[in-house]
């Protein structure tokens, strides 16, 4: 039984890695990590787990927190994860970080992008991109795990294979994204309160969001160059939820089946990424609750752009999903225990 | 592995039915019904079953159906379930209808509030009341369950231990229920259409709902006697979820102390009922996708009522949920299997 | 033209007397007043405003103020009125109170239901609860109006004819009352987040909400008996809209017809003020920016009781609508000026 | 006073022109048109007009109709409006058309879009593009109107600047559009209902939706030049709204100055487009239920594009509103007579 530590498990993506992991066989939670809810019990933060978690918060000591589990899943605002890893910290236990601190392997774009200072510079270059289909291997062996961003692993794989193959023109990328208002996370804030989400739609971070370098870093290594792109979030009257609309140029004429095989060729095994049909389009709800990736494509002769559709839980597959995904990774486990979800709809 | 047949597995109960079923290890379906979807492929009428339910739907052939499954689910418009069984069929399978045809003891309550005519009456009578946590002793025999109703199972679970123990003066309950807009099915009408339920609430069926004599006859049993109250349903813009507020006179003056125990009497031992601390009240939100009926209450000394709200997942323990409770029962299955489902927040 | 100035224009309710007011034309809004947003421009809080109001937003200076302006409204939080006027202020302009602090004519049940000291009790009694539809003729003359709370104006009309002429036991009146989240306030508070209300429904304040008193004191008014009664508000995801379903005892055999005689002789004159036909169902969406009331009932033979049910819009009717009707009786125009506001639909 | 006839009152954008001119102080309503509720009341339809239209619905006889009134809004499927007009009506009455049938000046590109052969492609010629801000003139002495589609409103005017001055690279244009579910009209289908499109966001008509060509010929004009684009709609779970987000490489290397300078030029003094403010993102909540065209921008120097976003209210400028202010200019009004909507929030 792998003995589990989460460092904000308040949020609502700890929230949710709390929901997967309860009903993962392998692993046991010991350690609800709150630095807002200390001494609180885990079910007055969230009443949806009255008589299911008996556990308190506590603060995140973590000393104590490394010597009695084997992962810890770092659910924190960007930089706390950073400050809190050293040597001795690693040598007892495996990081699984949701935040960004590992996810760019420039520290100086993370620091621009992000306007903090990266505490723990000296771990970026050993720790691995947790994007399970692409990293896999390299994820089973690694003491430091970055777990995508959501918006990230939507757009990313719904482009990769097509910027693997060489098959659109990388400049020409335009990913337009739309979120649920959970990805906006548990603060109370005033653009988050209800009425000012509901019934609107905005765009937001325009040519400034924190994932863009996350994506054009991923796609460069795809496509094996230098990828500058636009992308641009939205917040949706949803709860959950990533759509990501991906338009490029295609380098060269092809036609639907051709698009498909290579799709198919990277992810016909992958048992989270579901390739829709001819002239389906994904839409959030049919993934919601679930680990999947859903993706559905159109080439528009008329323009010679191809037009790719990705749609996820961010929730799930854009954080604790892919947490938990990850975890299995590192321990050996099948990939895909604890993550049989099936959506729900509606 | 139990085979299991649904007719009507394109409704949002259907539905639902076979999300639950998906992970339920002792069950397999092996008939997704559907009048409406003959030859079309199940996960193209729910894309969120793509890649997980290859089947096709198929019309309710009743007599090979029965040759092939041990169970058969009837989650279809009040009379077809009556219309279907004989004494063949059930020499054969068993029946969990999740219509009303066989909840109302008395034939002529039903045709009256129905306005239909009943087509096998001669089974009323053996036919049992599927609320688990009351009757499961007397499922385990049956060869036809009737599922209740969705505000019925809310309404009556809420009230039941009160009722039960002469603390609520019966002629003075009044129920006024809130549901999501699953529970007006997947008809194409424009009620329900979008933006005819978003941004509104209003009562509908009042004084004349049918879930009305299905509550009292169930609190009838309860209380000892004839029970005649108000029911009034509300559509609320939400999918899933039922709260139902309920207020009756205290037949004498009692503490939170004493309501608490004789909750607990009945209840404390459930594993779907959770009776929340004081002055907490239920949400609809934190038992959703779950088969939890989250029940609070509080006394007005003022007033000398009681305030009693429930809360469950319409189409979980108020469909879908419930029957396969009462499928592990028939088939003497731990209670539980299959429904280990952790309410999903947000 | 009226001078208006308003002490708390950016919350919602202030927000929606200052889109009513737009388009008053014998009014001019001289003063935004906002403690929260001093010296910012009032359509930075409220981009709908932009081109619209070029103000900025001003401290509650009540000297300065009371110069300046033919009437205040208060948009404030409760006791902030009652803390601002005095005799000198009174002399130079008229209030129009959008808080509790001088609804309830009982400073006792206002401070042991509010748990405030009220500041200015010398000035209850001669403040007029601004009810328009009952109290007009005292309004007009009024230094001081006490706008209703918003469940308090729907609870209470839905029931006054009924209680007026004796037709319902008031010992039995119990209001189940559904709001929509504006009326919860601009407060950046968790319970209000988006992801928190959405999909979701609950009972909150049960047997403890403030509007209680007020619809006691007035229905008592009506009834001319001390009432007592249950008052359970519902909070309901969607901006906007109140929905009260009332429940009473008939104290005698009525038709349909003879209960909406009575409906007939208090409201059929009255512009804001809507019975709907037999069998019909107020929504809140019917109503949805605009003043009225609709207003529709049942009378259930089986238990002897009416459900009376009655929708507004909370922030209309229920807050800054009916100020300004208020206003218009205040200043001697015609009651619905500025205030033909046609329901948006959807 | 003018005479004004509907056909197609009981659709969403019916409905909402019905809203509009009860405001408007020199037109009057005499012919409510609607195939499907010929002999309802109106108000019998959109219960918001209860007491506030007392008409019936009427067929659409033409004849009769043409002698009734000054202008006929024709709020139907494509097709009609095309079948029902000859040149004896049109010398009796103006014609504001809604639906598509005369704002393709090519009718081949109709026929191929629609599917529908053109009934009355004699009129093509004269009828009139009715997006006012840029065809005022022309709209004057017009005898057919062709009110322009919801998008193609939202996506012409937020890039017509730029189009016009040569500042963007139209061969480069990427329109990512999504819009509330009144756009899909008011019949019973089962993906517009409540429980299919809430919580939910999809790509629909992705290369291939009908709005396509009309903005390609709109923005032709603009740029002189023949243009192709790719137009991707989505369906957000909101009752009103469009966004516009679109995407564009810069002609040359500009300050945001410049861009302003240069939206100012042609908006500056439009009543009903207002360019918000440095950095800000246009929200479909600050335009609901007024005629505004919100616009924002951001140029990305990392990428030599400018995104430009627009927001309107689908039912008003996107439609109805757009037809009112049509018809004031039809009839020499002022432009604004009955639009002076303020936008309502929350």
């Amino acid at each position: 039984m792998i003995k589990v530590g989460i460092i904000g498990a308040t949020g609502y993506a700890g929230g949710e890695l709390v929901r997967i992991l309860m009903g993962h066989k392998d692993a046991e939670i010991v350690w609800y990590g709150s630095r807002s809810y200390v001494d609180q019990k885990y079910a007055d933060v969230y009443r949806n787990m009255f008589q299911i978690v008996d556990a308190k918060c506590m603060d995140d000591n973590m000393d104590e927190l490394a010597e009695q589990v084997d992962v810890i899943f770092t659910a924190t605002p960007q930089g706390l994860c950073a400050s809190l890893i050293n040597e001795e910290i690693l040598s007892k236990t495996k990081i699984i970080d949701l935040s960004a601190d590992f996810r760019l392997k420039d520290v100086k774009v993370y620091e621009e992008w992000y306007k903090i200072e990266h505490k723990a510079p000296q771990y970026i270059d050993e720790a691995v991109y947790g994007l399970c289909e692409i990293n896999r291997d390299k994820v089973k062996d690694a003491r430091i795990v970055a777990n995508p961003g959501c918006y990230t692993t939507c757009s990313i794989l719904t482009a990769y294979p097509l910027a693997k193959e060489g098959l659109i023109d990388m400049s020409t990328l335009i990913i337009d994204a739309k979120s649920g208002t959970s990805g906006a996370g548990r603060g109370a804030k005033l653009p988050n309160l209800y009425c000012e989400v509901n019934e609107n739609i905005k765009a937001y971070g325009v040519a400034t969001h924190r994932h863009t370098p996350e994506i054009e870093e991923q796609l460069g290594y795809a496509a094996g160059e230098k990828v500058v792109l636009n992308f641009t979030p939205h917040l949706v009257p949803m709860n959950r939820g990533i759509l990501a609309t991906e338009y490029a140029k295609l380098t060269k004429k092809v036609t639907y089946e051709e698009v498909k095989a290579i799709y198919d060729k990277y992810y016909a095994d992958e048992k989270f990424v579901r390739v829709l049909e001819k002239d389906q389009c994904p839409e959030t709800k049919w993934v919601e609750g679930s680990n999947y990736v859903d993706i559905g494509f159109k080439i528009d002769e008329r323009t010679g752009r191809i037009i790719m559709m990705g749609a996820i839980d961010n929730l799930v597959k854009g954080a604790a999903g892919q947490a938990v995904q990850n975890m299995n990774l590192l321990f050996g486990l099948p990939e895909s225990e604890g993550l049989e979800l099936v959506p729900m709809f509606p």
